[in-house]
């Protein structure tokens, strides 16, 4: 155990309780006194590590989809409990049926179930957004919807790539939990970058074609 | 206040926190022993539910922002306290230069700041997933940036459409810390309905001209 904590970096009394909660399989014991770890293990620990620390998923989160990696759940049992899993549990009473219609003609050419929570906490955040008399304009949610296509036919092309189900499985789990925080992540890059070729468009002048994806790098500030 | 209450829905002892913390300005005091109140605390109420409940924010973060929209920051600064609210602070140290590489590499049109807590924690995300030795690939990662900045472009585009510079920092605020679930949400719809186009086809093909963005409506489980 002390080597699969060097291997991984994760502490002893960590791994001791990953394996109390079955999240981390237990070792090999046909050693008396000593169980054995493999590269299994160090990834499962590396897995869990990521969901709780760059995903913020629980423990009964991380239980829950690993659980799903493990069974034999089709890809699409796989991405619904990844989806769940990330989701505000959907409160379809205090949903506005106006901003659900709303969604659902924005999203009319997409099969989806009634059930699905994208769509239910769509709904809410627009309703949402209607009670601040802060509406978004219907320009705003198709280009958002359109980002939202062009990113689920990457997650899902991404699948593809891989060799037999479980790393296919793995990757709807990664790709759907971090896949929200890499693209907030790009956002807020793209929406400075935006700022900038909008509002100062000098700079953008001296900067273009030096190669530099930075501006004021020489800031000492 | 009561009536404040009764149009907020917000109940009474919040909004007394609220006026204590500088999250609501005091009402107009010119009649004695009572505050008069207007649309304005009714919005800045909403507001702040909205930041709070939908946007996971902390009342020390909501102050933060409030405090940017109130003053004469220009809508630049405005932004740049909106990502900060809502990105993890960044750990330079803790960031794999490779990956830091990777992301500059795949944004080397745009023009960002070294600092732009979006290209760090695309980093670190990135080095998390080299960690897990489930590498996503480069054309993930181009669509998923592509998509990003298809949403930053109506993320200024809807600014633009605000009449003052009031309303324009609100939706900076509201744009960004609400289009992150927004697109979240559309995402997991948008998953479904790829899986579903992917892996379904018979599906697609029994719905193909029905009109209904729904499979599975008539389901009653």
């Amino acid at each position: 155990m002390a080597e699969l904590s060097a291997a991984s970096a994760v502490p002893i009394a960590t791994i001791k309780y990953y394996l109390r909660e079955g999240i981390l399989p237990l070792g090999d014991l046909s050693k008396p006194n000593q169980a054995s770890y493999s590269p299994v293990h160090v990834e499962r620990l590396n897995l869990t590590r990521a969901l709780i620390h760059t995903g913020g998923l629980s423990i009964a989160s991380v239980k829950r989809v690993l659980a799903s990696i493990d069974s034999d759940d089709s890809l699409a049992q796989v991405f619904e409990v990844a989806q769940n899993t990330v989701s505000v549990e959907p409160d379809q009473d205090n949903i506005d049926p106006l901003a659900l219609a709303r969604i659902d003609t924005l999203t009319q050419e997409w099969r989806t179930y009634p059930t699905n929570p994208g769509r239910l906490e769509a709904a809410r955040i627009l309703g949402t957004l209607d009670t601040l008399r802060m509406p978004l304009s219907e320009g705003w949610l198709a280009k958002y919807a359109q980002a939202a296509l062009l990113a689920a036919e990457a997650d899902l092309d991404e699948v593809e790539t891989r060799p037999d189900r479980d790393s296919k499985a793995e990757t709807v789990i990664i790709g759907t939990i971090l896949g929200d925080a890499m693209f907030a992540a790009l956002r807020r890059a793209a929406q400075e970058h935006e700022t900038s070729r909008r509002y100062n468009p000098q700079v953008a002048a001296a900067e273009s074609g030096s190669g530099s994806n930075t501006v004021g790098v020489d800031a000492t500030d």
